[in-house]
């Protein structure tokens, strides 16, 4: 480790930016807005996609693959998901390149013109539809409830690695039912497993809601989601979940046959969560030294160093170690032996440190005479000497305790930055001195909702689906409301 | 199941893209030459992808992903690889879409045209070396091991699913070394991994061998490859291994620092294995009544179906299955209870043989009273009644053997289709009336290569690795030969 990572309150956009590349999670490539995830920051990612997928699997869905591109007429066969989305992508024209005549390397052969452009997916609800169409003729055939692991591509402006890149990973689940009740029952079930995974493998408490019309997905009836705060208070949507109704089954003309032999159009959800679930799990927990990664997602849990003067006393230490890794992979925690002597000990805790080892054991000279070993947790930085004796089960308990821990500091940290604001002057300054969860009344119109957003910069995150019914006034308009809404500054 | 499949002696063509649509496995998409991939057919494919996953990363390979688009000039950069390679493929020109002025949905906007062209990977040499160059300064940077996950794109004329598709899923592994003999220790190391993941879970037998420089890839030194027979007697390349030489370093000057620090190219291998390895799984072991899969990558391993007359009788099945279930479960085999009543027996048995399920137990009254159930393989299409005691062990021997002989049938296949040539006559007309690997003499030269091929469409499939010294004459040109080579008409 060159140098130290700039703090949080000194920049907190830097902090993030040193603390992704020092890290080894992810850099920029060399075309513009793409990333490349790095092996440590990948080996992070699979951890997430395997949990998830596992839910997902445990909730009845299968995987499968969809095309790459989808042909430009797909798009504008469900208006509003045109309107609202698509417009934003990679676009391919040409299928040949072919040796410059000028001799500069090579070029479009402009004769390998595509008779209809392709789209690389942003999102791939047309091109399911459209295939789905052939795979429903029943209501034997549903409901269909299909996954893809996937990459997309949208192509933003203003990139931010994991939070905002033009070609990211992810999965989308798509979903096709008889009942209209059928249909919102999986929307909202898809909504609780991304919620039981923030909180329960992120380490990450989220608000459940749901979004206003505005920030609605193009094409959706109603749109679910999961909020999340960062450590500067701004918030973060973590997973969403939509409600299709029947919009792409009519866009698509995908019809069932039910029980009575009625002709009916299938209700659809789709569901998607991705890399930018890595930007979350970074900004929430990390500090001034480095990430700090809950166990559950850790690809190491737990890094062994040795501290010997000499040949003897390293090989003393290492046949303990070697003894002890045997034990803690028999309980399935992923441990390491630092054993490279061309770093010293201090310079390897500082790199665990930046890389998140949730527990760092050291064992020296002395720990060989008294059978014991230093642990230091990552997440407090606090350090024991604990007897060898037992340590298996130490260690599996505090692998628990910093998971849970990191979790109640999240939620602390959310609950002390949830607010209230009764008029739209405290908003503001709630907003600017505080920021975090403003729960404010609305009066429900998107011209209120447009006006402070231009204003202030915050939006609606959601409608909290535990909302308790409040009589109250929009914070604007004055007009009367039946409850508070969240708003944030959001990534 | 509607009708019967084709047979593969009536029309192998047929039979093939009627049972890969038939079981569910794939079915070619809107987008010409690109193919969706069912449910069922990516459970197995999801298989495959977490066995080889296991094997990459116990040879200390790390994943890690690297962008979707390759900056068109960075194609030009190994002369090779263009030359060879990188000519027929997906090329992005535009970003944005907007609204048709006409009114006819949406076109490409002209004022969103990209600088420079991007194309979609048609694999990622070239865009994983650029960033090599700023990961690796040092020898101990090196070895560098990593592997991506990803689609890639190569605009194919002619399609066929599985087998040659625009769009197909693969992992590329592309690795880093300080030294040649490193270098290829890896490239032969890999296709050792992908020979044994060929023979041991795919139970298909395959030759390894070197390709002659015709044959090689676009930008190797040398490339190694498995080669597989089909029950066509057509050959199926099942996988490469690549070693590069320090042509990518040099084309992207990748240089390390060297122990004594001098200052060298690194030397590279990639690595590649797709989905068309489902096609050569399908082709391999399927039969006339459908897929046979191996049991190692069966989605499901044994099915239970239930033969009863009244509700009382199915109760009584029902409550066994539940406790065998638990059993086999237990043993990690995977296994469904397939209880609907949409369907009579009958039906049940023949899909579960188009879709493969290795074994398939029966359980009716008689069953009941005398503590029994039948047990019929896929693969021999044998049945046993077997006592209900003792049935886990059973089942688990079963699958074993299952596995086992479906590798030997193949093993034997392979053996009755390799036949020697000593003349081109006589190497034409095995070809014609055999066909299979032809092991001739060959004088060496890409000329006679090239001529073989236009007369006869047989290609060197491999020099065999453990080709013995054989003195010999070309079969076309009569000049000298020291071993021979392998022939085939391939997919
Ligand atoms: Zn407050
Ligand atoms: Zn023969």
């Amino acid at each position: 480790m060159s140098k130290a990572l700039p703090t949080r309150s000194e920049n907190y956009s830097e902090w993030y930016n040193e603390l992704v590349k020092r890290a080894d999670l992810a850099e920029n490539s060399a075309v513009r807005g793409c990333m490349v995830i790095k092996p440590y920051g990948f080996s992070i990612w699979e951890k997430m996609q395997r949990a998830l997928d596992d839910m997902f699997k445990e909730t009845g869905h299968s995987n499968a693959y969809f095309p790459l591109f989808i042909p430009k007429s797909f798009l504008s066969k469900e208006a509003d998901h045109v309107e609202g989305f698509a417009k934003e992508c990679a676009v391919v024209t040409h299928y040949r390149l072919m040796n410059d005549p000028n001799g500069g390397g090579v070029v479009v052969d402009p004769s390998a013109k595509l008779e209809e452009e392709l789209i690389v997916r942003p999102t791939s609800e047309t091109v399911i539809w459209s295939t789905y169409k052939n795979w429903i003729q029943s209501y034997r055939d549903l409901p269909l409830l299909i996954n893809q692991w996937a990459n997309v591509v949208r192509w933003e402006m203003r990139t931010r690695i994991f939070l905002r890149t033009t070609e990211f990973l992810w999965q989308e689940g798509h979903t096709a039912h008889a009942t209209e009740a059928e249909a919102i029952a999986e929307t909202e079930q898809m909504l609780e497993v991304y919620a039981t995974f923030a909180e329960e493998w992120m380490a990450l408490p989220v608000l459940r809601g749901i979004k206003t019309p505005n920030e609605r997905f193009a094409g959706a009836v109603e749109t679910y989601c999961i909020e999340a705060l960062m450590q500067d208070t701004k918030a973060l949507q973590a997973g969403t979940s939509h409600f299709l109704g029947q919009n792409f089954a009519k866009a698509f003309d995908v019809k069932f046959q039910d029980k009575e032999g009625k002709l009916e159009y299938v209700w659809g959800t789709s569901w998607g969560s991705s890399t930018r679930m890595m930007g979350a799990l970074i900004m929430a927990h990390s500090d001034d030294a480095g990430l700090v990664l809950p166990p559950k997602l850790a690809p190491i849990q737990v890094v062994i160093i040795p501290i010997y003067r000499d040949q003897n006393q390293f090989d003393q230490i290492s046949a303990k170690v070697q003894e002890l890794m045997k034990d803690l992979k028999k309980r399935g925690i992923s441990v390491k032996f630092d054993s490279s002597d061309a770093y010293k000990p201090g310079y390897k805790f500082a790199e665990y440190e930046l890389r998140g080892v949730p527990v760092r054991l050291a064992m020296g000279a002395r720990d060989l005479e008294n059978g014991t070993v230093e642990v230091a947790r990552r997440d407090t930085k606090t350090k024991e000497t604990v007897a060898l004796e037992g340590i298996v089960d130490h260690i599996e308990e505090l692998l628990e305790n910093i998971q849970q821990s990191i979790y109640n500091k999240a939620l602390a940290f959310q609950k002390d930055n949830s607010h209230k604001a009764d008029t739209y002057e405290e908003f503001k300054e709630i907003l600017d001195t505080k920021g975090g969860f403003i729960y404010a009344h609305w009066d429900g119109t998107p011209e209120t909702e447009n006006r402070i957003k231009e204003e202030t910069k915050a939006t609606i995150r959601c409608i909290p689906l535990n909302a308790e019914a409040e009589e109250g006034v929009c914070i604007v308009t004055g007009k009367p409301s039946g409850r508070r809404v969240v708003f944030a500054r959001a990534y």
